[in-house]
């Protein structure tokens, strides 16, 4: 039997039917009355979704090409910048700033762990001279299931007063609180694949007052990216280039039932998707990437240690029609990761769970014994 | 009565339906099994259309993005660039090279009218030390209908040597003949909404072997639009980055419908279209803004003169449900425009001369004889 998929991936992720239905209407102009309204509402909403009244901008671009107009509108060469650097993601930024000749320092920390914000408070309080010109974060990093302490780190920016705060949220945004407005985040980026529930094909960039100004005098070159150009459009209910009208139809359908839903519940499902999944590995005897304290609502990684990472992602898809995303770069078939954000349900969790068990026991993992993480899932859903 | 739209602006174009019911597909991992094989199918196809062994490289990106991509990998700050100026994407094209500091020289000509090949001649000839380091033209000028001739231009740079030749042919691709291999193109850029018969997304640029060469030396910096890493994952059949999955899946679609038809039925449908839409223009005695011999197979404009391009455009849609687009920039409110590219008929052109007629009827044109423009395209159509 084919065609039965299940994502449980970071990304792209489930997609509703009423989205995926409002995707197949064949495309309108851009540059009708008809699209404008759309697209009205969709500005409107992401602000909602934002929870902030700063411009989110939206870019024909995968959440790289996002991360991309988050540095070069508000950068110039040789500008001093700190990078978190605990996962795959922060690696990114760094590689993209050093593409754009910034002069980067790296706080790293061990991939699984969260970034140190003392390392981060200590560079800045030294900074007298105000040097640095942004500290640049992901909340959720993807590849580990971390969520960062993006608060506390947020703090230490504002003391220093100068330095702008960009962050990658790309699969924060939708899964967990993250007020823009009342922390006074500069630079926020994420994609539609992610918790929008929608395809992919959209990035967003959030940039507030203090981002903008620095705007008028960042020299990086820019023109596709150029989000004075985006900004201008926006105010206008358009797009500067040709937009994925079907993705832009699909995604105002998205965030209805996001509103539909509420910020709060949303948020809530999240987490409550995320302890049940991780109560449920832990009554398995499976070692959890990421620590409680630290761990992401959009992502549990897994590090299994007497059964393999692959061999449970293979029997998942092969039998079960489940897809887990791998481990990436050096934790290739070191750690398997479950997405759960987005469209996702209770049930999809149960789901997961049962086959899973079902997976530890045709590989003959020794301390299975079966229905204690369904029970454990059932558990926290049940309080 | 809603919902009967008909587009016939120059993009997005008209989509068939089995490529929106693939696109309504829910999305899969772009990191699976079954992803790459359709990436390998489509990167074959894409190749088979573009008339190329080159790579043809799929960008999550607008037409502009493809653009910014044929350039920044290629040039190095300072470098001088011809480029060819007849229409607002021959001005974006020089737009986007003077944000890139290059040292641009326009070579202009009216809008409307074509640019001239010996103009560029002259310039390569006198270049005896080699400076210029690119001839940027636009194909089809989307903004007048007029199609550039570029295979004299071409050869005018292969006579020169050293420049490469960076083509946009967003609206030319899969519309009219354009055999990159046998004229050696160096860059070619383009767009899935055009005559891909796809949704927008996407965005193309196919690379030859001496572009690859200029791309070891280029200074700009990239990393989003970096070519090269787009290369290394289509070499695997991947993206770098998540890829708009379902605006692929349909262009899957879209290829082997193209395919089934065949190129030269493709183009032939595209002169047919063309010639029937100006004859019967010409039969109602609107005069149309590019001469017959620079006439661009994908959009016809129209210049009327007793009766308001605005007018036409409005009781087309308010009465028809047809889209036209309008002039852009100084032109707005002087020309209509009707875009003949992609997923178009003879039914459809039928359709729209028929509406036109009675739009004319309607806004009182005086030297109307109800029928001709019906009978000139049928004319057209039967031989």
């Amino acid at each position: 039997m084919d065609n039965k998929q299940m994502l449980m991936i970071p990304g792209p992720t489930p997609v509703p039917e009423p989205v995926l239905l409002a995707l197949a209407r064949h495309p309108i102009s851009h540059r009708s009355d008809e699209y404008s309204a759309i697209m009205g509402e969709v500005n409107h909403n992401l602000k909602w979704l934002h929870q902030t009244e700063n411009d989110v901008l939206v870019l024909t671009a995968s959440g790289t090409g996002a991360m991309e107009a988050g540095i070069i509108n508000f950068l110039s060469p040789g500008d001093r910048v700190l990078v978190g650097c605990n996962g795959k993601f922060g690696e990114r930024w760094a590689d993209l700033c050093a593409a754009f000749g910034l002069e980067v320092e790296k706080i790293t920390a061990q991939w699984g762990k969260s970034i140190d914000t003392e390392q981060f408070r200590a560079k800045l309080a030294a900074d007298t001279d105000k040097t640095i010109k942004a500290v640049i974060i992901t909340h959720s990093e993807t590849s580990t299931g971390v969520l960062n302490d993006l608060e506390t780190l947020n703090r230490h920016v504002k003391e220093h007063g100068k330095a702008l705060i960009i962050v990658d949220a790309v699969t924060s945004l939708g899964s967990v609180h993250l007020p823009i407005d009342r922390w006074g985040l500069d630079v926020v980026v994420s994609g539609s694949q992610k918790g929008y529930m929608t395809p992919p094909g959209l990035g967003f960039v959030s940039v507030s007052p203090k981002a903008w100004e620095a705007y008028q005098t960042a020299k990086l070159p820019r023109f596709y990216l150029d989000l004075g150009v985006y900004k201008k459009a926006a105010a206008n209910n358009i797009n500067p280039f040709t937009p994925p009208v079907n993705v832009v139809v699909a995604l105002q359908v998205a965030l209805r039932m996001m509103q539909a839903e509420g910020l709060d519940s949303i948020f809530a499902r999240h987490q409550r998707l995320m302890k049940a999944t991780r109560e449920a590995l832990k009554a398995l005897s499976l070692p959890l990437f990421a620590a409680d304290e630290v761990a992401s609502p959009a992502i549990t990684a897994v590090a299994p240690i007497s059964v393999e990472s692959e061999q449970i992602r293979s029997v998942m898809q092969q039998r079960f029609n489940i897809a887990l995303a791998g481990g990436q770069d050096h934790l290739k078939g070191k750690i398997f990761r479950i997405g759960h954000l987005g469209f996702v349900s209770d049930r999809d969790i149960l789901c997961l769970i049962a086959a899973l068990e079902a997976t530890l026991q045709e590989l003959g993992y020794e301390s299975l014994v079966p229905g204690v993480g369904v029970a454990a899932a059932l558990r926290v859903m049940s309080h």
